[in-house]
């Protein structure tokens, strides 16, 4: 049984006695009942996550994956391919908006190579997991081999094992990857028969042109690969990116460990819709941080039945609306486990 | 000169120069321009409110005040008005929901006394600025005499001052007051001119009948009031509250301070209307942190011209709301601080 097989039989449904013990607790606390909206729904889902009736999040991680894609060279991003080595070097220096974001919640961030088209020198805090030296092009053929596909979804399972062994409880996820936003609306048009125009958007920012361009390739890819929405690993291999399939690994190991994952923008979005292809029993194990401005983000959300819990207008990647949500998701957490109730705090319930 | 009238001709506008500083900064950091979206804003706003290119937030205070209102034996709230004074000591144990988010964004709770209907036993962490045991019932006349009115807002000042002489440089805003929800839907009506039911909600959670009889009570009193919308003090004496006017003042002193305010939800939304009433410069130093489950609560932020930060479907007040808008300033801040630019970082721009 392979690695991924096993993973996706892990995977348990939410535990619902936590679930009722956390909802009774949030009736009893000195508020009025729902007042705290989607926070309460956060800790009733995190007790569903983990089993325990008032859950605690002290060692969250940011797992930021890297990798290239074949048809950045078509002209699809407004930045050169080698700005993705050069931000995985950012990643680690600490430079970069995800760094100061994890830090501002506490959170570790660990850097993954799925795939980057170049090599990096030896880096303890660089995890390498590089399938090749980025995808093919996939408007000439398929990304990457199923082989190779299935490879990065269980590379990020590792991934996401290792952290989770050594104390992990809350995983999100972030993505590094010149011209990743293609692959991603493609991926999107693909499970949910969109139109391309309608989940396309301008990534980093291509002007008319650019976007025009980015339409007509992922038209082509889908024409010229006809990926089956039934097979995520198909969709993955055949319009995906191996950063996009690590990071469905990730969730699904996360959820595989009861361990609550949090989903950043469009791209983990994209590696979303994989995992949830290959395991419907992942969803309710994920967290969607934000809406991103990416047009094809609310769509994608909407289809897998996800709620984020903000839209601050980003559209930057790296884990950096995830980590955001995590800090959201220790707030819902400590609501349940901190406050007072109304009987411990003598104060008068509206039934009384 | 009035301390009302000193603090209010002591507000400046916005620091261009640090403003633009900001701008600048925010271009060169290694993120497509923009891609940051609200956070870049918001740190841009904070540059301009304290003058500081790269400003940090390192001691916030949030100020929740407590009120009782005549209008409450009407039975217009859920709760009896017995729970303002107990969730008052609730605040003091730090068993809140407040205390809990506050210490979450590390952030400090000042709880001050600004009109609730009985005694406290002295506590050296209660700020005691009682202008009388509740407001009278403001359907049957003003809520409380315009002399109160302004004490109310000078004892907001005064608190504002006293915290920040003290070293905090971000303030917010909360509130507890049993039957508040009404007050700040009167307030809301007078200065929209919106009819009462269209910004009049359900508050802690009270029944249909509840809801049509707070309408009720709430046309009565503009009927009986005659609320002058053209006169701020005016409408806080007719048909506020003590703690909203409290409120007020906390965010004319912060902005005469150069302090940046973060303003909760529905309460602290009519206290914001009344200090824009009374100084329409106080404005740019608001951050609206969420839009609330309130429905009057839209109407007040457009009114204002506020964009909230989020919508988590919060409906509870006491400051929970800004309370998790302090750390979205926060992470905004550290961006424009912390951040590498692309120079630093060797990161190629998209121009080159």
């Amino acid at each position: 049984m392979s690695l991924l097989s096993e993973t996706i039989s892990d995977i348990q449904s939410l535990d619902e006695r936590a679930m009722q013990a956390a909802r009774e607790r949030q009736s009893q606390l000195t508020k009025p009942q729902g007042s705290l909206g989607r926070l309460e729904e956060i800790s009733i889902q995190l007790a569903g996550v983990t089993g325990q009736p008032r859950p605690r999040i002290s060692c969250p991680v940011v797992i930021t994956m890297a990798g290239d894609h074949g048809v950045a060279l078509q002209g699809v991003s407004a930045y050169p391919r080698e700005v993705t080595p050069q931000m995985v070097l950012n990643f680690l220096r600490g430079g970069a908006a995800i760094n100061v974001l994890a830090r501002h919640v506490g959170a570790r961030v660990v850097v993954v190579d799925m795939g980057v088209a170049s090599d990096f020198a030896p880096d303890a805090d660089l995890i390498s997991k590089k399938i090749a030296f980025g995808t093919r092009d996939f408007s000439q053929g398929m990304a990457m081999t199923r082989d190779q596909a299935q490879r990065a979804v269980e590379a990020g399972i590792q991934v996401a094992s290792r952290e989770i062994d050594n104390g992990a409880d809350m995983l999100a996820t972030g993505d590094m990857g010149i011209g990743n936003t293609t692959p991603s609306s493609a991926i999107v048009a693909v499970f949910t028969g969109r139109p391309v125009a309608e989940v396309t958007g301008r990534g980093t920012g291509v002007d008319d042109a650019g976007l025009a361009r980015k339409v007509a390739v992922i038209e082509l890819a889908l024409a010229v690969n006809k990926p089956d929405a039934s097979d995520a690993l198909d969709v993955l291999s055949k319009v995906g990116g191996f950063e996009i399939g690590g990071l469905a690994g990730v969730m699904l190991g996360a959820a595989a460990h009861r361990v609550p994952v949090v989903i950043d923008g469009f791209i983990s979005g994209a590696a979303a819709m994989i995992a949830c292809g290959l395991a419907p029993a992942v969803q309710p194990y994920m967290i969607a941080a934000h809406r991103s401005v990416e047009i094809g983000h609310r769509v994608m959300l909407e289809h897998m039945g996800l709620k984020p819990l903000f839209d601050l207008d980003l559209r930057l990647g790296e884990g950096t609306g995830a980590a955001l949500g995590i800090s959201l998701c220790q707030a819902a957490c400590k609501i349940l486990d901190e406050m007072a109730t109304f009987g411990e705090a003598g104060v008068t319930t509206k039934d009384e």
